[in-house]
């Protein structure tokens, strides 16, 4: 198994680092491209076939805009979400609005756009219709409760909010043509960060039967299924990524056995991944700011949980290099933490790594997606800068990292001097 | 027991509510000016007595100002706070640097505003001298290591990035003085959101005893003992708030018999609770947007896991009570949800309430402590408003909700015409 190693050298990163301070995030367009484009490879025997990139893993507008350029519509589930495609050069089907509990603006605007909405709730259908008018394609967000197994992070589907029960899903297609709507989708969602291929044919197959259910028993004819997202990435070294040819070819029997066997053939296959495509190819660089040893050895970097949650908030491991020092044995241990005022700030727990020192530059990888987006203030941290390495070996930065006046943005600070306690 | 209920009714929410969009925090100055002065008066006994308020759970300078007049300092444990500090009129021994991988510019701040710094690593004393000089008072904070068990949600200070061991305290204190340190304190911290009074009788009695140990062993005579803070909060309806004045009669106790007993009087007692002195008193204000039938019988309000991260993020519970409907029976079940495409995005699973309808306006209690704090912008959400309930009865929006704008500030929007892809 090769070592997982920063794709950055020392060189390299202490150029960027020159330019913008540490911390920050940095992704890379190359890698990025060529995923989205593998991607679609895979599925090419489905002529529909479209990936929307679920925005909320990474909502930035420049890396939106470089994978419309790939092909890849978004996935938004709110308005700033909508907002944020729109700018990025999104409309009509590269749309895909997968709401939940929606207001009545973000239906609006979703249509306005000419995003393909994607409803719920069997509730929402009238709501939809109350507030926004039905258009003329809509999609169902299928829930299938204990007849499914949720996996080990998304849980039990029947306790999810998401989605319209087996029943409701019946009455929800034939409630919408009743009401004039004349073209259909099916969406599924029941796996996150998933590395099992076979989930992913196991949902496409579930959905294709019931496109074939829907059929015979109603009539209606499904144009795309939606399988949603939730294949997952290697964030450990002992990791595989998924064998995206597994999960096509899986799904291309399943398509050919129910789909094609019964002539409900052209149905376009959907996807919402978010984690699988930028996950890898996003980098949060940041430096070494002291070597405590206490009970423990620990690095204390520049950077902390509210630049990166996942690990502080699940537990979740992100591989950790240090370029310059990859020839250098990994016999020291470390906690490597930020400066949060939180006892799970870690990035790592015990990791064996080479010796370091202060002023070291350290990459945090897989952090490309549910990264940035996950940032949060707590303690008064600043949330960084996000810095796109382009093809052509350029960087260019696509967020700047927050100031003491974003902070304060919200306190009506002025009001202070005459505030009487 | 008495049932938990709101202490705003239907009509004074609904009054609210008409001039500030739901969803808002809403803070209750009374009693949060009530419950500091309870808290001062429980330690009248300790002349030099002080609470500094831990400004990350609230971090708000409107309610830094209240408390100041209630003669509450600031705990602050980054530059950001510290400035939120100062915008409330704190400056000097009103003020608690107590960080943790610390930065240089964060401690030439805590330094110019002459805030009583808190030191977490033996390494940091060489770091503040050389990078801002060493005050006439300084402190260490301890992290007693296996000799002490942490609290459930703390865990092992042994593995808790925070603290000097002992070896390395008793070096410290040495070195400090050494290098003209005149006057000394002592820190530590070792649990979280506890309700067990003798916990905190626990960590002062050690604490106590290792100013009794830096006297006999170096001639160190501390002038105060931080105890931290941690003391939890009955969020649950079944528990009870700690009595303060146990947790005070046994500090006492352990006082006279070590400190004062030693000829080490007086020694002033110190605090940083934050959960204590506001949590009860902020309340996360939502309005039900949906009701949703499938598996489970869900509530769908308009704010979210963004607006309050605790139930999402460690299954914590937040009572939850529905304003003009305390007198019906809570015989139905609801998981109360946000809109949040994030499975973990629910206030409550299960919870027996009254039937509710959309535009009820529910009270998600014990959310004046890190609620709006650990707020994010995940999934494209929008920070709330938080607003004050002054003592006259008038409300005062000491914090707006964020807006798009916002949401876009840090992203160079106008560079997205020309970006090629």
């Amino acid at each position: 198994m090769e070592p997982k190693q920063s794709p950055f050298s020392k060189a390299q990163l202490a150029a960027i680092a020159a330019e913008h301070p540490t911390p920050f995030y940095l992704y890379d367009e190359r890698a990025i491209r060529a995923n989205a484009r593998a991607l679609r490879a895979a599925f090419g025997w489905n002529a529909g076939f479209r990936e929307y990139f679920a925005v909320k893993a990474t909502p930035n507008p420049f890396i939106l805009a470089i994978l419309r350029a790939e092909g890849l519509g978004a996935d938004c589930s709110s308005l700033p979400e909508l907002r944020l495609a729109e700018r990025a050069g999104l409309r009509g089907d590269w749309l895909m609005f997968t709401s939940n509990d929606t207001p009545a603006e973000e239906f609006r605007a979703a249509r306005a756009l000419g995003a393909v909405i994607n409803l719920d709730d069997l509730g929402h259908l009238g709501f939809l219709e109350r507030c926004a008018g039905l258009p003329e394609l809509l999609s169902f967000r299928y829930n299938p409760g204990a007849a499914r197994t949720g996996n080990a992070i998304i849980g039990q589907p029947a306790e999810a909010k998401f989605g319209l029960t087996r029943e409701q899903l019946f009455e929800g297609y034939a409630l919408a043509r009743e009401r004039g709507v004349r073209r259909f989708g099916l969406h599924a969602m029941v796996a996150s960060n998933e590395l099992d291929p076979q989930y992913f044919v196991d949902t496409a197959a579930m959905l294709f039967e019931l496109v074939a259910e829907l059929h015979a028993r109603l009539g209606i004819r499904c144009e795309f299924v939606n399988i949603g997202g939730g294949i997952g990435i290697a964030y450990r070294p002992e990791q595989r990524p998924v064998e995206l040819a597994l999960v096509s070819r899986g799904i291309q029997a399943a398509y050919a056995a129910t789909i094609a066997a019964r002539g409900l053939a052209p149905l376009a296959l959907l996807m919402e991944c978010g984690r699988l495509i930028t996950g890898p190819y996003g980098y949060l660089v940041a430096r070494v700011r002291h070597i405590k040893r206490g009970y423990k050895r620990f690095a204390g970097l520049d950077a902390s949980m509210a630049d990166l949650m996942r690990p502080g908030m699940y537990g979740a491991y992100h591989h950790v290099s240090v370029p310059g020092k990859e020839h250098l044995p990994a016999d020291e241990r470390y906690d490597v933490t930020g400066s949060l005022c939180e006892n799970n700030d870690k990035f790592a727990i015990d990791r064996p790594l080479p010796p370091l020192e202060p002023g070291d530059l350290l990459v945090i990888h897989d952090a490309g997606a549910h990264g940035h987006a996950m940032g949060f203030n707590y303690n008064g941290k600043l949330r960084p800068a996000e810095l796109l390495l382009r093809e052509d070996e350029t960087v260019v930065r696509i967020r700047r990292a927050e100031t003491l006046d974003d902070y304060f943005a919200t306190l009506p600070l002025g009001q202070l001097a005459a505030f009487e306690v």
